[in-house]
């Protein structure tokens, strides 16, 4: 089973959730038009399913190997890292100061999709470097950029993020790592680091870390954490290598999936202490690491609709293959392709519905994270700011918990096969299992929804994406399509189960915010389903509008299984998140066991 | 983390959804008593943790070995079985003719969840020998019963079961094994089985196949299937084993969970053919194995229950020793065991609940598959027969998937950890897997529930079902305490909607039978919902009777949990399944890609 990127899928997010219309309208992306980005995204697919994609089982057959302390990734990895960086894939949302193609947010998730979709364990080292690149881009100083920036842009250089020690995962402010100045402008690093993604590999010349670690006289908590760019390679003025860094991989952990991916334990300064140079200012690394978080979440959302669309197109190859049974009143005994019965129909159906929907629900933060930079507006960008930050919780949740969902579902249309390595389907499942827990479990994004989105400009934010939704709903019932069945109406009541649960929780966080919080996931699910029926019904509505024809009716009637199967549970989830709490809570943790 | 298994717990199922005390009272259990029952399953605790449960790391781990036609199990698992034999495990369940215990269904499933809860891969041994024990017993000539049953009740000789082939896997019609009699009362098999559990292993002297396979002159279809049972080594008169008979494990499947279950393709007559002898009738090969079907599909649902309790089990230590952040309002800095946050408590409360209501649910099938064959009136029996065809797709389906999702809680509980192998959560969550795919996929119960079982006795066993829950609410009401929050009131409403659905189905079903069979599945799990909220709300009342304490507490916040933030998506599961079918038929299989 190969991949084959849905170019016209993603397009049509682009447009109806993206908001990419009126961004060139308002001509606000530089001249850039919607047939530069097709070709673009074009040409991703090409890349995507011809090199990425063929390596993404050999790569989980095979694994990383660590030796001494040099990470050797599986065969074909390498190669195919330089063919990416060749064709420029990894300039494209970079600042054109640094060599980058300035492209915005909306067609670097749409190109960041293809690439997870193709292969998720690839994936993570260009999304990590751009990590790495905005940080350093927005608080590095001039002379960290233009020594650095150029080849991690090029990608000739990769880059990390090194938060997590054993002791403090979720809770960043208990790191322990030190930092002590030396005098010079520079630092020596000591600690350890666990769970950093692509922290040694071979098919870069140098590594970037970028480290959170504590000053002596540091504050406690998260007030007292700074961060620094530590080089595994030192660098000369002139760009050349100098130095090995005193950072090495100590370990590789032993993981559920993405195993291509190398998961390193780094020790920093066993030696003299690794040098490194502080980025943005002391004590304020949290903030300069916040100001990438929603970009970063964004990307693993997106990750999450990657592994749902790889996984939907192996589950419909499959059913349109495997014949078991006869079809419905077919009494000649002849067996039938399953994709004939109900029941893999339905399954096949949430597949897509939910693929289409998380990945509408990332385009729209993705154009909001754009308007946040591009508009020209003042008052436009901070509101845009607002919508991408209340957005980000959701894109991030909803989309990876529907790729888990969608992948194990992948699995059953599968039957016995499924459970077998080498159909492939199993992989998506256990590459699916990281996104809802990397970047914030969650548990946490549910609770930064509730507890920080919310009551952003005073409600007024989440009152304004409530009205887009309800807008949609006024659309649909206007278009008079009996094709929509009862779209509207599922739809609708789902906004309105949204509205209760959000006038319950800005009641309730600060008066029983425990009460509040106890409901945080059921919330962030409901308004997940509200967001995703509202934007797959707009762009279904505009496809309607483009003329008919097959693509609008998939997209009515993906748009009509979202409200009628999916939006169908908006009330539950409101009276879970409403009276809910008292159940949630009602055992203390020394009853639980 | 080791497991201990919940002897309280299943105690409670065992009375209050079980049955057990009606059947003591009614003396259908040949004196057996609530003590004696209580001290075996306290024995099977203790086996279970002792023995079983530190194999399964290791199990998982190593995996088995296939040289030449040998498979190796991994180290430990042969001391195991011996220990597991020798204390007389295996005898549990069978006729006291043939050396059995003649133990009820429910004490024989309470002792499979403790087996498959410590050890999963070990615990389909004993599963796959009792349905071969089963078939035997009930189909078997005397011949065959005189030389086989012994051995196989004391475990001795293990047994499995052959219906998959490459091309017919949940359409075993399509099977095309062949069989030829010989004239002398014995038959020649040919053909190749696939996903053959404990097909071949060095746990035991012998192994005793029940294979299907078609006589040369039989109808097409499920009409031309005839049952044989085919030893791995033949047997002498006076018992002793004869020759190699003519079949041979040819491979082993590499599959994403229970890597300790060898999982066989089996070679039948590669020579001459594999001698076999008939059970039951020629070309009733398959009503002979639906005879033990309701019986392995619930022994499955068990599975479902063992992995949710052991992976709850495992989160809940993981969330009283990890600490992250600090308890709400806190504001001394201090870390707490995450344990303390809601989020995580809504967690373990969906984990514990859902494994309890699937637990009851098995219990209460397992109590009316006793019924069927002890009640001592016929009608009795014929009404508990219904009752338990009825609840066994909702067993198995309901069961095994919350064991996938309970298993997938529980890695999203321990964060980071839980998606590093060595942790165990991620093992639970891949062996859990296959259990909505074998014994019939989930798909295929939902699709059983609909178009078999609801019709059954003209609609009045889902009647009388539907009855006894509303029954649980009007106790509800009448006990009239608090604690129980909106518990009546949610599984009332949950209840109602199974009414609605159910009625839509007995209309829908003769006049529309793929809308109906689009909808199989949300009306399962909406069956689930009620069944197990009602069941566990029961089992809250009578602890609360018993006397109170902490035990009640406990069920009581479970019931009320389940009801409010379970059976809360009743309404919304019931309205996918009236109104979502022609969203899920909209695209035909060729729009679907």
């Amino acid at each position: 089973m190969t991949y084959r990127a849905p170019v016209d899928d993603i397009l049509l997010a682009l447009k109806t959730a993206g908001g990419l219309p009126a961004m060139i309208d308002k001509d606000l992306l530089a001249g850039l038009d919607e047939d530069t980005i097709k070709s673009v995204i074009e040409e991703a697919a090409k890349f995507g399913g011809d090199v990425l994609a063929p390596l993404n089982r050999v790569g989980d057959a095979e694994g990383c190997k660590l030796e001494g302390d040099k990470v050797t990734t599986p065969k074909g990895w390498k190669a195919a890292y330089e063919q990416f960086i060749a064709a420029g894939w990894s300039t494209l949302p970079c600042d054109e100061a640094h060599g980058g193609q300035g492209l915005p947010e909306v067609v670097s998730m749409a190109v960041g999709e293809i690439w997870n979709a193709a292969n998720l364990a690839f994936g993570l080292c260009p999304l990590l470097t751009q990590g790495a690149i905005d940080a350093v881009t927005a608080h590095g100083s001039d002379e960290l950029k233009r020594i650095y920036l150029g080849k991690m842009v090029s990608g000739e250089w990769s880059g990390t993020m090194n938060l997590t020690e054993p002791q403090a995962g979720s809770d960043v402010g208990a790191l322990r790592s030190k930092a002590v100045a030396q005098g010079d402008g520079t630092y020596r690093i000591h600690g350890t680091k666990i769970f950093i993604t692509y922290g040694e590999h071979d098919m870069t010349d140098n590594i970037i870390h970028l480290v959170l670690a504590r000053l002596p006289d540091a504050p406690a908590g998260t007030r007292g954490i700074s961060l620094f760019l530590v080089p595994k390679f030192l660098v000369n003025e002139d760009g050349t290598l100098g130095a090995r860094n005193d950072v090495k991989c100590v370990g590789l952990e032993h993981k559920l999936g993405i195993h291509a991916s190398p998961t390193c334990v780094m020790a920093y300064g066993e030696g003299e202490g690794a040098i490194g140079y502080l980025i943005g200012e002391e004590n304020r690394g949290l903030n300069t690491m916040f100001i990438m978080m929603n970009q970063a979440r964004l990307a693993v959302g997106v990750q999450g609709v990657a592994i749902a669309e790889r996984a939907t197109q192996a589950a419909i190859a499959y059913a349109n293959e495997r014949k078991q049974g006869s079809k419905l009143g077919d009494k000649s005994g002849a067996m039938t392709e399953i994709i004939n019965h109900a029941d893999v129909r339905r399954n096949i159906m949430t597949m897509k519905a939910m693929t289409q929907g998380a990945r509408a629900i990332c385009m729209a933060t993705a154009g909001q994270l754009d308007m946040s930079h591009l508009a020209k507006d003042e008052g436009e960008r901070a509101q845009a700011a607002a919508l991408a930050a209340l957005l980000t919780p959701i894109a991030k949740a909803f989309s990876t918990d529907i790729g888990c969902e969608v992948a194990s579902i992948g699995v059953q249309v599968h039957g016995g096969m499924g459970f077998i390595e080498e159909t492939g389907a199993a992989q998506y499942m256990r590459d699916a299992r990281i996104l809802p827990i990397y970047e914030g479990t969650n548990g946490i994004q549910a609770m930064d929804l509730v507890a920080r989105k919310l009551p952003l400009e005073g409600g007024k934010t989440v009152q304004k994406l409530i009205g887009q939704f309800k807008q949609t709903v006024a659309e649909l019932g206007a278009s008079n399509l009996p094709a929509f069945g009862k779209t509207a109406e599922r739809l609708d009541g789902c906004i309105d189960a949204l509205i209760g649960a959000s006038a319950y929780m800005g009641k309730t966080l600060p008066t029983n915010p425990e009460a509040a919080l106890a409901g945080a996931t059921p919330y962030l699910l409901l308004f997940g389903l509200a967001a995703g029926g509202s934007y797959l019904a707009r762009g279904a509505l505009a496809a309607v509008r483009d003329g008919g024809g097959s693509g609008s009716a998939e997209q009515v009637a993906l748009a009509r299984f979202f409200a009628e199967n999916l939006c169908s549970g908006g009330a539950g989830l409101a009276a879970s998140v409403i009276d809910g709490a008292d159940g949630v809570l009602s055992l203390s943790p020394a009853q639980l066991g």
